[in-house]
């Protein structure tokens, strides 16, 4: 492609007016040419969703007077995908989803609007990675923002194997307190959840969801360790779900003859 | 646990009116103390979405003038973890999500809300397995209920490996067509998708998302093509999206100094 010029689409869970994508669109902007496909409110924890039942609408998204992207009232998959199939001329060399507030490793990449992003991306052969600050208090993303211009770059040089896409946790910290870039594997700490059981002033009972991770494994290898040490992750994910292994032992069960 | 009886959680997406769930519950009450936790309405493609930012509320479901189960206005995922932490008075033996209206196979098990509430009772560590029967069209569940309890009876005896949930597509065919079971990995057609635009009354524009799948691997160890063929279809998928393969390559590339 020689000389042309980068062609980036960067979307979130967090909504187009979130903080976090405003300083990845700063940077990306300094080497490619920029859209902005995103939710027009949070869409946190939605997992993969996509909108079938509903029509999406796409508004044109102003910030500080100028356009910024467009907003959907949609998932950020079906961003992705308006993007790619209805709102672009052609599909992006690369896709970029954050900056998410707060982390998405270990057991929350399933559940991440801001990985379904790239998983989407990547499901349209395009090459795409998420990117998380993993803090909700005092963000300050300006280092996953270059964090994230630099393996743009790294990216588009070497490409991903189709399937593959990263899912990048930086450490709420100074760049200067970054203690290395590790490739970690999915962690695998558990939630200890309970649902909080309560009253609403019409005297109903609602539930509300609460937990905290338990059992991080100790292990420089496993993103959420690695965070903790304050090390950026970067975690490869696939969107083949088959347990490989496990297929070779299931085919010896006994029911797999129809008359069993 | 002796002769205990055992005790299953059924879930679904369609919602807990679904004739799926209906057709599923008659076979599993057979060989089981059932509970039935599911979505009060229809949760097609939400993928693995939770419910964090708004509360949870329950309802007993009568079914035929008796109580059938629990709605719960959430998603699939969300009801198995509401059954699991709240519900339950400790957690069930096996879940099962489905009979679904339509297939789960290939790519759609990443949208599928039918798969996430197995794969959240497997994170959970409860075994667990969907079931969908791949048509719209004058659906008889009979066969894949009759199916399942076989299945659960299965997993029940030999259990499944950690983090592994089972992924079940049945054929709309009659039992005595069924050609057989396979089991398969997940396929890796895609879909060919646009946009239509169109104008509402108030002449505004809206999309609305349109595809047919594409690209159907000819390949019996493949799902889409297992089924296809008349068989039923048995994908052993695991929440854990790392892509080892990739993991060692991805640590040579430069940018994995903090100061490249």
């Amino acid at each position: 492609m020689g000389d042309r010029k980068l062609r980036i689409l960067l979307s979130n869970d967090d909504g187009i007016n979130a903080p976090g994508l405003a300083a990845l669109h700063h940077e990306i902007c300094k080497i490619a040419d920029v859209t902005v496909v995103a939710p027009d409110s949070e869409k946190s924890a939605v997992g993969h969703a996509i909108t079938l039942s509903d029509p999406l609408r796409v508004w044109n998204f102003q910030k500080d007077g100028r356009f910024f992207g467009y907003a959907v009232n949609g998932t950020p998959a079906d961003c992705v995908k308006i993007a790619c199939w209805a709102l672009l001329k052609e599909k992006p060399d690369l896709i970029i989803s954050g900056i998410n507030l707060g982390s998405n490793s270990g057991i929350n990449a399933i559940y991440s609007g801001t990985v379904s992003a790239a998983t989407e991306g990547t499901i349209l052969r395009v090459p795409s990675f998420a990117i998380s600050l993993t803090t909700y208090v005092d963000p300050d993303f300006s280092y996953a923002a270059q964090f994230a211009r630099r393996l743009a770059l790294q990216v588009r040089e070497r490409g991903l194997p189709e399937g593959t896409l990263l899912n990048v946790n930086v450490p709420p910290v100074p760049a200067t307190k970054i203690a290395g870039v590790r490739v970690t594997r999915q962690g695998k700490s558990t939630y200890l959840e309970h649902f909080d059981k309560r009253t609403d002033p019409a005297n109903r009972i609602y539930y509300w969801l609460a937990g905290k991770k338990v059992e991080v494994e100790e292990d420089l290898n496993v993103d959420d360790y690695a965070i903790k040490q304050d090390m950026v992750s970067i975690t490869p994910l696939r969107f083949d779900l088959t347990d490989y292994e496990f297929l070779a032992e299931l085919s010896s069960w006994d029911m797999l003859s129809p008359s069993s």
